[in-house]
């Protein structure tokens, strides 16, 4: 109903829609591409390193460190998990979100709702 | 496309914005109105209820109750906080972030950060 | 110096206890004295400060702040109370679990457990 | 009259220890077994579980799944992370802290502290 915004965060040409369609909002988000897709290699790269956190406390374990040591070692692979999700939150209310305003309606408050829960998720852990 | 951001935080001259400028977006967020605006009764009720919860705790803890019932206590009061919390900011991205969305350009990523932010926040308490 | 266990869980007869017979353990716990008896003005003090973010959150919402200074708030009122809930926990096991243990038995098994749940239930929030 | 707890929790013969020694406390502590020694193999087989939670939020990244979902996925392996943090304190409180209050003195003090240093951290992420 709103902006065409046509294409605004658009980084690239794009296969099959028309970005010329006037009164139609097509956003990145509608062409699959999800707001966490250009950070996918610093994902993977993250997420690498806290597995090799939780192989360390294996280890640790393994060799009897002292309990303490283990529970700083959790505490760090607790923390390097929140901030992943952060960051994927922040792709998400940056893409998604924005762009279920754009298309107004009841998108915007089903997204935000389901937002808010995977926010009270990350809360009560 | 949009806005002209034309008071953008303006909580005064609300009635004073012409609405029907068609080319313009002229949200409740212009006019002043916040996202909790609307439940603004419903959040001082809570918080209300909370402000008992700690008078509770310090009824508590002068009558010398069991260390682990204040705990008890505590942890509720704690959900409270993180529930009255949660309540603010889904209204925040539906209203706040969503009208950034609809403005388009920089508003929107600077809205998205400071939300993010915030959520860090929640989440490191 | 140490246990026979005798009285274990007796909260009356307090200053009936016979301090001097060697063979059994007195502790403050026996004469009711918690572990937190000694930092009451300190708890009160901190409770009413926290009693006192509370309010400002009130006065905040009824002033219509901005909703993410409304957050940072909430934050600061949810770490002081986790702080509070710390150092409660913290004379708790000094006084509370330390006192089963010097009785031995299945005391400090339960005691133990108890202070985890509370520390599960701090965790959740 | 104390304790040596005659080979209480021992899981087998101890080198070295004269465990007939009246005057003196020994615990499975002096001898080297951390608390957390018997449920090694349970430590072991819960991380390995986490190590494929972590595992399979790479495969999610990689295969481009919805945010959301992948969120839902970070809380229960940060969840699970906290679960294996509260037993393992747990039985850290019940050896480490409940053998320093039958040695007494300031080793309680200081192990409760340290204790309670953890438990903040894990409050904290």
């Amino acid at each position: 109903m709103t902006t065409t915004g046509a294409g605004a965060e658009v980084p690239s040409a794009v296969d099959g829609v028309e970005p010329g369609a006037e009164s139609v909002v097509v956003t990145d988000h509608d062409r699959g591409i999800h707001g966490y897709h250009q950070q996918k290699d610093e994902h993977l790269k993250r997420l690498r390193r806290i597995e090799g956190q939780i192989r360390g406390l294996q280890r640790m374990v393994d060799e009897d460190v002292y309990c303490i040591d283990i529970l700083t070692q959790v505490s760090a692979s607790t923390k390097a998990l929140q901030s992943f999700a952060l960051q994927l939150l922040e792709e998400h209310l940056r893409h998604c979100v924005a762009d279920a305003a754009l298309k107004g309606g009841a998108e915007v408050d089903a997204k935000v709702e389901e937002a808010t829960k995977a926010i009270g998720r990350l809360l009560r852990t």
